[in-house]
């Protein structure tokens, strides 16, 4: 757990803090953007919206899109609006993941679906994608459109392959990398991205900005895969061991399994066999081997080698103030356990 | 059934054959690029969006989007991508709709639901509504991507006012039109509104094509609702009852239970109860009652009213063979019972 620890001790507080101290006022006008627009006359709209955008989320994807435009110098105000837009497809995400998953807790409340039913939790997802949507308008902009409309479909082709391999042991660490770049990393660089299109910057700023989003959300999504082998739900918010529960194939189970011997192979195919019920006792000899057979250090390692290089695709930014600090999130995702 | 026939005895076919005769080549067009586009590395998308979009679908929004470019003299391709892009919108619907559902037919095929899962029918639902998006940057018009995002949102917010009113016999016919108004004749409206914006007609005019869509649609679902009272399984190739079964509050039943004496609308009140289960001779007296308390003349009279409205609108426009086209099916919208 050192390795993952997120107690920082100096005085200036997370990385993460950082970042949303040097966006606050703008962030704090996307939360308003945010409340106004949950708003409809039917009021099981903005229950649900407002139940799953307040419950414990960090706004991590908005305030990318803040900083970015931030280090692009942009001074009109379209930013607020894309950045509620990026949370919005986030939050649909979400919903229609909940639905999906059939898990009861994320970030350690009751899910929508739990609480509303499945049927709620798609429409009302549906809605926010909609909302989306019509929020980009904002920029006047059709490469924002083109952007966000492409990462929706990677997003849920992502999502799709993720049910594809469900149980299967055997896919390689290329397939996995295709189902987080998809579901996870896509949208934090579309986040980014954007930002440096309505600021108007040169191509190859634009793509430095899509490559840190990329690599940022795929350590993003890597140290989550961790995670669910490792933290306490209470710290994590989420159950640990849904991924195990649900079967989801991950970096840290694929690496386990390649380096397993004969009799742990057994183990885990047996674990992720769809007849299988789930048993604590399972889930506790799978974190046993993930911790004690090198596969949680390997997976460590992969996901710091992406943020290593992410590091570099700033270069292309001038140093500043807003620069360090997304330099320095990226460092702090992968010693993170929230 | 006599006022539902959709037996036309001339000899050029129903007005729906007309129509699809006046845009054959650009629908032809349309259906390659769907097949095209709804390729994916990720075999479920194909197989479920293949399912789902040709298991008998009539293509009605498409269509209505050709038509309409063509009576406004659009010279350009993007209608193509246009009428896909509604028709893509129109499937995740669909797909979503099944989720919530439940219902296992749907145009006398199994849904997707059914057939592959919960999970897989929303996310591919998703990828379609991203595919929608990514579609209509074809237009390059910012317009287009307001008129039809705000369709997404105003779709949704339907759906779940829809949910919101399960069971309550005693919503308003304003209530009911509200639902329906934006679950379905929403995304007609939009169909047909695009085409004047991107042949760049006046205000007036895209006004006029969107109050016909408006009108087409409700007119559309208030028969859809009268035909789950009284059509066969085989010729609406969904289940009769479906509405009376998940409790859904139609047109129908409204003017039923607002004309029903004390003994009948007790019966209503059981057969709305969330805790009666559905029985067939329940769903026998409610088609009695419809049928012989003037209800579905009722209903009938209120769907022709809308149609006569919506035929004004189109004499905006000069008199031409497609116009005719698009009033007729105006008419056969009414008596039909597909």
């Amino acid at each position: 757990m050192n390795n993952l620890s997120n107690k920082i001790n100096d005085i200036g507080g997370t990385p993460l803090d950082n970042l949303r101290d040097f966006v606050s006022l703008d962030l704090q006008k996307v939360d308003e953007l945010i409340y106004k627009l949950i708003k409809s006359k039917v009021a099981l709209i903005p229950e649900i919206s407002n139940h799953t955008i307040t419950s414990g989320g960090k706004r991590l994807r908005p305030m990318l899109t803040l900083a970015c435009a931030q280090m692009c110098g942009y001074t009109g105000t379209s930013h607020i609006e894309l950045a509620a837009s990026v949370e919005f497809i986030h939050t649909a995400t979400l919903l229609h993941d909940d639905v999906v998953d059939k898990s009861d807790l994320r970030r350690g409340v009751l899910t929508a679906n739990s609480l509303w039913g499945n049927k709620e939790s798609v429409l009302v997802g549906d809605f926010l994608l909609g909302k989306a949507f019509e929020l980009m308008g904002s920029a006047s902009s059709l490469e924002v459109y083109r952007v966000l409309s492409n990462a929706a479909v990677v997003i849920s082709e992502g999502e799709v392959k993720q049910l594809a391999v469900t149980g299967k042991l055997d896919i390689s660490e290329e397939e996995y990398f295709e189902v987080i770049n998809a579901k996870t990393a896509e949208l934090f660089a579309a986040a980014c991205q954007i930002s440096g299109v309505v600021a108007n910057r040169k191509d190859e700023e634009i793509s430095a900005l899509r490559q840190y989003g990329l690599s940022l959300g795929a350590a993003f999504q890597i140290i989550d895969d961790i995670l669910d082998y490792s933290a306490d739900q209470e710290q994590l918010g989420k159950n640990v061991g849904d991924d195990f529960r649900e079967k989801k194939i991950t970096l840290p189970v694929i690496i386990a399994y390649k380096n397993a011997n004969a009799e742990e192979r057994q183990f885990w195919q047996k674990c992720f066999d769809k007849n299988t019920n789930f048993e604590p006792s399972l889930l506790n000899t799978a974190i046993k081997f993930i911790n004690e057979r090198g596969s949680k250090a390997e997976t460590l390692r992969i996901a710091r080698s992406i943020t290593t290089e992410a590091a570099k695709s700033l270069k292309t930014f001038s140093n500043s103030p807003i620069r360090q600090v997304l330099l320095d999130v990226l460092e702090f995702v992968v010693r993170r356990d929230f």
